[in-house]
């Protein structure tokens, strides 16, 4: 009884300790005189320099479901920071609002290459990624900026896009990308039909990019975000299993571009 | 010194003792009054049953590339056989034997069905296997040949198809599979163009499959087998980086499907 209790005890302190050591903060940092604030999240059980993942936020601009993903991120081992696009809050609170923020931004690439370049400055200042390399992933709207900052040239070692915005007005500048490039899509997303996937092959074929594309089937439109309901007819849902495989996806691309991180 | 020696001692036996466990044998059946020598690998330092890995082959036949994927599942915990589709001892030397073996498969679909489906009841058959799942992963013609014992509805647990012919003759019969599917395919790969992969995905779409498909940038036809060659523009070369991505996605895949095996 005393062992059981002692063994509760143990197990108790351990998730609390686990819980505690997350540690995030609001960094505010600007873009051609715009002000930003973004979300950094690491775990301080894993110790010294590791690498850094910038996450790109859905049309809705940097929210809650961006910083559960940057938090899962941190848990991982990584120094994650969640871009702020749009603007110190600017934030879509309707599919209309979603859509004029998102526009102005798909209509205007060199804008988005300069915020998304923004973020990666913050996130490869910070002393904890010193040294280490830096991935970028993003979702829907952000999977479209990660893969205009790859096609910049930047300096990362890797994209993921989940359920992103493939074409780009910039198909020439393939041959720019130093970054490995893996893409997460639903096979029947209404919004990269199968068309869209063969022309941004075409890109990468061209370009000469280490790429890589999972499709999952019965998989529609924002996949990976339990907000996006559950009803596939409309385009957009929530998959579970689609969801769970595409960051598995992700962990392991992650472990062939990144050294494993320590704790 | 004394401590170095014993240490070297030790290392020496482990790993002899792990190439010792490797149990291999050749096993005869029949179908339709043909006889089949397939070759069946397991590993003793796993103890009790484990799930079962069905093997087939290149258009060449059970070679030695085949047993040596029988041998890694082995390693990884699983019992693995290899089936014998075209017969005991027609193993093809050159392409235009091996177009002339395939051939006749590839226009007989119910042939190969009934020459998987006996491999599969051997394997089910195994002592090791008993109560525990199985899957078939296929190469190049052993793709087709897997994908077409998933469309014969039989009870696996998931296909993979490595560089696998994708068009059936038998579309509607995808309503029938109760495997999950994983197709893993090169992008460049000239004998499944991106036009098969979308007949595929309709496929798949209209039978209410779950399935997945990995498409590999810079990676032409056969790319797992390093017997392949280097040459991309002959549209056959082995990849080294596909090769393992793909074994590595065939692992995740697994890791769901089966319950992981103990050691």
């Amino acid at each position: 009884m005393k062992y059981l209790l002692s063994l509760i005890i143990v197990v108790l302190c351990a998730s609390a300790a686990s819980a505690d050591t997350l540690r995030t903060k609001v960094v505010e940092y600007s873009d051609q005189g715009a002000v930003m604030a973004g979300y950094l999240a690491y775990d301080s059980a894993f110790k010294g320099p590791r690498p850094g993942v910038l996450v790109a936020h859905e049309w809705w601009g940097l929210n809650d479901y961006i910083r559960s993903r940057a938090d899962q991120l941190a848990r991982l081992g990584y120094v994650a920071f969640a871009a702020d696009i749009y603007g110190k809050g600017n934030r879509a609170k309707t599919p209309a609002e979603a859509a004029a923020l998102a526009g102005r931004f798909v209509n205007d690439r060199p804008l988005v290459r300069s915020r998304i370049k923004a973020a990666l400055a913050v996130l490869k200042n910070e002393k904890l990624t010193a040294g280490q390399p830096i991935a970028a992933i993003g979702y829907c709207f952000g999977g479209m900026t990660v893969l205009e900052l790859a096609r910049s040239g930047a300096d990362i070692a890797g994209v993921v896009s989940f359920h992103g915005t493939l074409d780009t007005p910039n198909v020439a500048d393939a041959k720019n990308i130093r970054a490995k490039v893996l893409v997460l899509q639903g096979a029947d997303d209404p919004y990269v039909p199968a068309a869209k996937r063969i022309t941004f092959e075409d890109e990468m074929r061209m370009g000469g990019v280490d790429w890589q594309m999972n499709v999952y089937g019965n998989t529609v439109h924002s996949f990976t975000n339990p907000a996006s309901g559950d009803d596939p007819t409309k385009g957009v849902a929530y998959n579970q299993e689609s969801a769970r495989r595409s960051w598995e996806a992700m962990q392991a691309f992650f472990k062939e571009i990144f050294a494993k991180p320590g704790k």
